[in-house]
C-alpha cells in the first residue's frame, strides 16, 4: 500500500518513516510507497525498500493538498501542525495551518470520487481543558484552553463529520506529551518533562522549573509510533461516529520520573537536576490534565508504557545505544 | 446602544426585533440604533422609534462581515446560518455558510483594534448527538451527527476562543425545539411538533408521523427571545471560558403535547390530528435529545416555560389574539 505521511519532518513523522522504512510494513501490510511531506523538506528514508518520495510543500497552500493526494495514498497519517506556544502567539496563523490546512486535506481527499483513504490524525490532550475530574474519562467535554486545543478539537468535530458521510476513515489520536524527547531542549512549557531525564542521562545539567509533585500524562516516541500503527490498520467499524480517542499513557509525578531516574541511573545522574521555579510555567502546567481513564483505546489494544522505568529504558534502547553502535 | 442582528429575516430574529421596536430597550439598555441584516432583506421593523437600518448580504462573502461591523454595534446577535436538513444535503453550502460565514464575522471584529462587542452565537442542540443520558447534563461532550451539529460545534469553539483572547464577547446559546412556530409547516424533521397544535388551532388537519411516547426539548418562541436578550446584557464574567450554554426548555412527550391541547381547545381540536407513521422521520426524531438538565442556564436566570400549557398559551397569546385585533 501507499502511505502518506504529513508532518514527516517532526520527530514522530521521522520516527513513523524510519519504522516503515525497516520494516516495510504498517502492522501486516506491506507498504510499497511511502511519501513524506512537510513544509520543510523531509528525509528521505533512505533504507526503504518500497518507493519512496519527500515532499517539501505548505498544506494550508492552494494546490498543495490536492497534489498530495493526487495519487490516492491508502493511509495518510497527517501530523502537520503548529504548536501550542507558536498557534497562542500567532492566532491567524495557527488557524491557517491546524484549521484550514486539515481542513484543505480533507476536501482534497473529498473531491476525489470514490477514494476514502484511512486518515490518522494526530490530535491533542490539548482539546481538554480544567477544571478536570481526577480521572479524565473517555466522554469529558472539548473545553480547550489555547487556541491550538481549539484547531485541534476543530479538525476532530470534522473529521468525525466526514467520516460519517463516508469521505475518509478517520481515526483522530489524542497524543499524550511524549517523553523523553530526542534531541535539544525546545521552547515548549512542557520541555522539562523530557529534559530533567534526557539531559542528566548524557551528563549534563537540567532546570526543574516546577514542584516534585506536578503529574502529568506521558507516553514515549516509541508508544507514540504504535499509536498511529495502530490507528492506520484498525477496523474502524469499531469506532461508530465518535472517531477520537483518548491515548494511553503513564499518569506520573515528576517526583515519580526522578525516581525511576535514580532507580536506572543512580544518584550521581539524578545530581544533574537543578530545582530552579519558574511561576510562569508553574502556572501554564497547573492547567494541564493528570490522568486519564482510557477505556476505549485501552480496548481497542492500544498501548503504552507500564511506567516512567519502561519510558526512560525505551529512550535508552532507541536513542543512547543507537547512538552508541 | 447599538444592536446589530444577523439573520433578522428569519422567525425568531424577526421577533427579537420587533419586540427591541416595541420597548426600545434589551433588557435595561436603550437601543439607539437598529441594523437588521439577512441574505434576504429584513423587515426594517418599522414601529422602532430609533435609527433602523436594513441590510441584505451573504455573510460568507469577502466584505460582508467586515461591513456589518464597521460602525462597531455594543451587541451582534449572530443568528444566520443553513439549516440542518439543507447543511446535510448541501455539505460545501452549510460549512460556507455555518462556518466560514462565523469565522468572517469574529475576524472582523478581530481586526478592529479595542473593539470587543458582545456576541450572542445561535447554537443548537445538534452539538449533541447519541447516545443520551436520561437527562443530558451541561458538560456532555460535543458528538454532533450532522454536518450542521458539527459546523455550530466548531462556531462554539471559535467563540470560546476569541473570547478567552479577549477578542470579543460571547455567548453561544443551545436553542431547544422552538414550538408554536407560526406560519406555514416546513419541511424539518421537527416540524410536526408545531404542526400537531399549530394546524388544529386554525382549524385545520395536522400530520402525526411518530409515536405519542416520542420525547423531546421544547421552549416557545417567546422563550427564545428572551434567552437572546438576558444573553445580550448578562454578566460575561459568569461565564468563565466556557461560554455555551444549553437553553432551559419543557421536556415533553407528543402525548403531553396532545393531552395540554385537550385541556386547552377541547376534544374536536385534537381530533384534528391524524396519525400516519413515518419510519423515517421516526428514525430520524429517535437520534435526539430527550431531556436536559439545565444547571447552568437556570443559575444564571434563562428561563422557558414551566410546561407545554404555558407553551401553547403563549401561541395563543403572541400569535392568535395578535392577528385576531
Amino acid at each position: 500500500m501507499h502511505v502518506l505521511i504529513i508532518g514527516a519532518a517532526g520527530m514522530i513523522g521521522r520516527k513513523f518513516a524510519e519504522k516503515i522504512a525497516l520494516t516495510g510494513r504498517v502492522g501486516q501490510r506491506n507498504v510499497d510507497v511511502l511519501t513524506l511531506a512537510d513544509i520543510v523538506m523531509p528525509d528521505v528514508a533512505s533504507d526503504f525498500a518500497g518507493e519512496r518520495r519527500a515532499i517539501a510543500a505548505d498544506l494550508s497552500l492552494a494546490g498543495t493538498a490536492k497534489a498530495l493526494v493526487a495519487d490516492q495514498p491508502d493511509v495518510i497519517v497527517h501530523l502537520a501542525a503548529i504548536v501550542s506556544g507558536e498557534a497562542e502567539a500567532d492566532l491567524e496563523k495557527g488557524y491557517r495551518i491546524n484549521l484550514d490546512g486539515t481542513r484543505a486535506l480533507f476536501d482534497a481527499i473529498r473531491h476525489i470520487d470514490g477514494y476514502v483513504p484511512r486518515v490518522v490524525y494526530a490530535s491533542s490532550l490539548a482539546v481538554f481543558g480544567a477544571p478536570f475530574p481526577d480521572k479524565i474519562p473517555d466522554d469529558f467535554h472539548l473545553t480547550p484552553l489555547t487556541s491550538y486545543g481549539a484547531q485541534k478539537a476543530m479538525g476532530e468535530l470534522m473529521l468525525d463529520d466526514y467520516s460519517r458521510r463516508g469521505l475518509l476513515d478517520g481515526v483522530g489520536i489524542r497524543f499524550p506529551t511524549i517523553c523523553i524527547r530526542p534531541g535539544k531542549p525546545n521552547k515548549a512549557a512542557s520541555s522539562f518533562f523530557s529534559g530533567i531525564l534526557r539531559e542528566p542521562l548524557n551528563g549534563t545539567e537540567a532546570v526543574l522549573p516546577v514542584d516534585e509533585n506536578v503529574r502529568h500524562w506521558h507516553a514515549s516516541p516509541r508508544a507514540a509510533v504504535g499509536f498511529i500503527e495502530q490507528a492506520a490498520v484498525m477496523d474502524t467499524t469499531l469506532l461508530g461516529n465518535r472517531r477520537s480517542l483518548t491515548m494511553p499513557g503513564v499518569s506520573a509525578t515528576v517526583g515519580d520520573q526522578i525516581k525511576a531516574l535514580h532507580d536506572i541511573a543512580g544518584p550521581d545522574v539524578v545530581r544533574l537536576i537543578r530545582h530552579e521555579p519558574n511561576p510562569d510555567i508553574a502556572a501554564i502546567v497547573a492547567g494541564w490534565p493528570r490522568n486519564f481513564e482510557v477505556k476505549r483505546a485501552h480496548a481497542l489494544g492500544f498501548r503504552a508504557e507500564a511506567s516512567f522505568y519502561d519510558i526512560i529504558k525505551v529512550y535508552i534502547e532507541d536513542e543512547l545505544e543507537v547512538d552508541k553502535s
